[in-house]
């Protein structure tokens, strides 16, 4: 007897139906009347559970009458039709073996839990119809950015976790480190030795790979990065996580429209591959979670990205019949607020908002001829803010040494960054997307808590 | 004109011949005559390279011949035959235009360089052939595995990669934290409080997602994780790096056979697509990294694996015409002398050892009858030795809290793994498999550095 998932039942119905098939899975619901049960079964491999039909002929009955939520069964039975009712088969039992009983203090009983709850026992939650729902979308969102990719040539790149260098000349980072807390060494000064440490230097988690695979793209011409990054920001927001995933493409021979049409692609690309594959899970997102959740998706798909300057967008927001809580000013970096009255109120679309003042970003987008504002673009999506932030990166090396006197950056520190530069460094452009912000804007979950299996967050990276 | 890639030249040859086309790339060679010359381009999209054929009559003919080696050009020009020449092709150039110089002392001139240099330069190695071609290889290897699982209906789950937790019981480990090493805060006894940390407790980098991702398992049956691990161990091996990428995945309602299965279909699955799809950069391994390596593949792709216990390896190696360096005695652990001989010599393809000493495996390995082996699983492969190690795990709490006393585990710290046992805990098993070993196994290359774009090992964490 063939063993088959539930989601094969439901996809190729016409395949198994009046066959005899064995499905295993976890009891989420037992109904019994005085000769026969039900049984709603659910083997994660699909939103919807299998009905399953029992009748007091069954060796077992009693036991399988007596079945709690979350046990595991395996089930072995004719898979017929079930006309007329809300289902369009059902499984009839001629064998029930339970192979995993269930504790009675099973905290996942029939009823509403609170999302803050479920975070307590998020090593459980996946078996809840949201977070199934959440972390099957997850994973055919990273599938899907691995095909697009992919199928367009790009070489996927391990950029390293641990690293000496820190890529956006900011941002916090988590120290990595083997030394003894207690008595580390020091030298004649009395300061920590670190040279005495795993790698004989100071070393941090990543915040970002971009510096690394861009001498990837150099070789390349088409790369792309997907690992984890660090913050070590203490931002107790539903945003900001410490223990992140990254999408970031690099492309050669390309310029900042180049790179706004590849993540133009690529977004449309990850939301039809969600559509088309876990549709049953965005109805629910769409029917429970944001009841705008498909129009907005769909609207994304097909619309052309609206294309805005930085200096444009100011005058577009102060001019707005809109009270920021955040000033509106030439020089200022732009908040969630203005980037959403952009996305959902004037535009109406994702927009690519270019060309920042170069005080606000970092030293490695290429200067434009102004000498004042950078080849930079960030993404923003309705409902979310930005989404994406990129640019053209600098690749002449008397401008990208000047920028980074300007800033006080040690050109040593950065010296294979820019042999990048003298060595057929041609121009080139990338961008990070955050998988996680990705998550939520597809799933309209509203906490990064609750789109991360296990979250790292301040004082938090329990299990 | 249309931009094309080297790789589609070559993969699409007919569309393009007779068509005019604009093709990007660096410098590999140029030869020139009195009154033309030949550049070898190379995109990195393609093992091969771009022969370009100029004139005379270019407008920048003289600057063009003074082309030096890791140039960035884009040439525009028509593709024609070129018959008796050894490329079935080439771009007689209209124009060439010089985006990105190269200065005169760039390290990659047409020379052999040794892999050791080469290790120096890891930002610019990738631009060799070599280098080139393995990180290709590591590229289409990481989708094939992706592919793999996700056509099979696996869940994908990122597991944290800062953890409080020790999956292996053992295994050196990387701390993370944030506080100040020269001046930590300290308790009342004057030891460091780590009640302080970022995370409000010790944490270190993840050995392995296993303990998390068999949470996910007993949720959707089938998942695998992909994500960096570390080893905070100072061993200067070829084999050994502190950071490297590992794939793991876990089945539920499923036995040691089930997982012997599914890693032998995934191996020979990986292989094949290795070959379809990189057979230029296979070729080139085989010629020039390792003459046995298509012979020993395709050996793979057609043998059914092995299966051996290991007290029947104990056997064999006892009685082998064989001097080991390594004692040969039940309840001890195999060494890769003793693997390699069981691969390669005896059985002469890839073989499973099953069935281990409890002492010599992990504590979540699950107890067989003979209460002193456990259900585990290595496979071994010729050319390398070991290269998955799995188990099916013990689904039993009582099994699993005595095995945990017996080692002096505190089962208060396994809290969440233990509920798995409680609510619904079937059977379910897994491996893990080193996706650097897999590289190394599927190209030849003998040193683990040589595989890892930026590697970290002992005092090495340049880039």
């Amino acid at each position: 007897m063939q063993t088959v998932s539930i989601k094969d039942l439901y996809q190729r119905t016409d395949k198994y139906l009046t066959k005899r098939v064995r499905v295993n899975g976890w009891v989420r619901t037992v109904r019994v009347s005085k000769a026969f049960g039900f049984i709603e079964l659910n083997d994660g491999s699909f939103f919807a559970n299998l009905q399953v039909v029992f009748e007091e002929s069954l060796g077992n009955f009693k036991e399988v009458a007596k079945l709690v939520t979350g046990s595991a069964i395996t089930v072995e039975g004719e898979l017929v039709e079930s006309p007329g009712a809300k289902q369009p088969f059902e499984l009839k039992a001629e064998n029930i073996e339970i192979v995993g009983a269930c504790a009675p203090d099973y905290p996942l009983q029939k009823k509403r839990h609170s999302f803050e709850f479920l975070r307590t026992i998020a090593h459980l939650r996946p078996r809840t119809n949201t977070f199934s729902a959440v972390f099957r979308v997850r994973s055919l969102a990273a599938y899907a950015i691995h095909k697009f990719f992919q199928e367009r040539g790009f070489v996927y790149v391990h950029t390293p976790i641990i690293t000496g260098s820190d890529a956006e000349g900011a941002g916090e980072m988590f120290r990595v480190t083997t030394l003894d807390f207690n008595q580390p060494p020091r030298n004649e000064a009395g300061r920590v030795d670190f040279t005495s440490d795993f790698f004989g230097r100071e070393t941090n988690l990543t915040v970002s790979g971009q510096l690394e695979v861009e001498t990837y793209c150099l070789a390349f011409s088409k790369v792309y990065t997907f690992g984890p990054t660090f913050r070590a920001e203490n931002s107790n927001t539903p945003r900001h996580a410490a223990e992140f995933w990254m999408i970031e493409p690099e492309i050669a021979f390309a310029d900042l429209k180049d790179n706004m049409n590849l993540a133009e692609a690529m977004m449309k690309y990850v939301i039809d591959y969600v559509l088309q594959n876990a549709l049953e899970e965005m109805n629910f997102f769409n029917k429970f979670i944001d009841k705008s959740l498909l129009a907005r998706l769909e609207n994304v798909l097909k619309s052309d990205f609206g294309h805005v300057t930085y200096t444009e967008a100011i005058d577009i927001l102060k001019n707005a019949q809109e009270k920021f809580e955040y000033p509106v000013e030439w020089g200022y970096d732009l908040q969630t607020e203005h980037e959403r009255y952009l996305a959902e109120k004037h535009f109406q679309k994702p927009v690519f908002v270019t060309d920042y003042p170069k005080q606000i970003k970092a030293f490695y987008m290429r200067m434009n001829n102004d000498q004042k504002t950078v080849a930079a673009m960030d993404l923003l999506v309705p409902g979310v803010g930005e989404i994406i932030g990129g640019s053209q990166r600098e690749e002449r090396l008397d401008y990208l040494e000047r920028r980074m006197a300007e800033l006080g950056l040690n050109t040593r520190d950065y010296w294979w960054y820019l042999d990048i530069r003298k060595y057929g460094g041609t121009k080139h452009a990338g961008y990070g997307l955050g998988f996680e912000r990705l998550i939520m804007y597809l799933t309209g979950m509203s906490n990064i808590r609750d789109v991360i299996s296990f979250p790292r967050t301040p004082k938090n990276a329990e299990f």
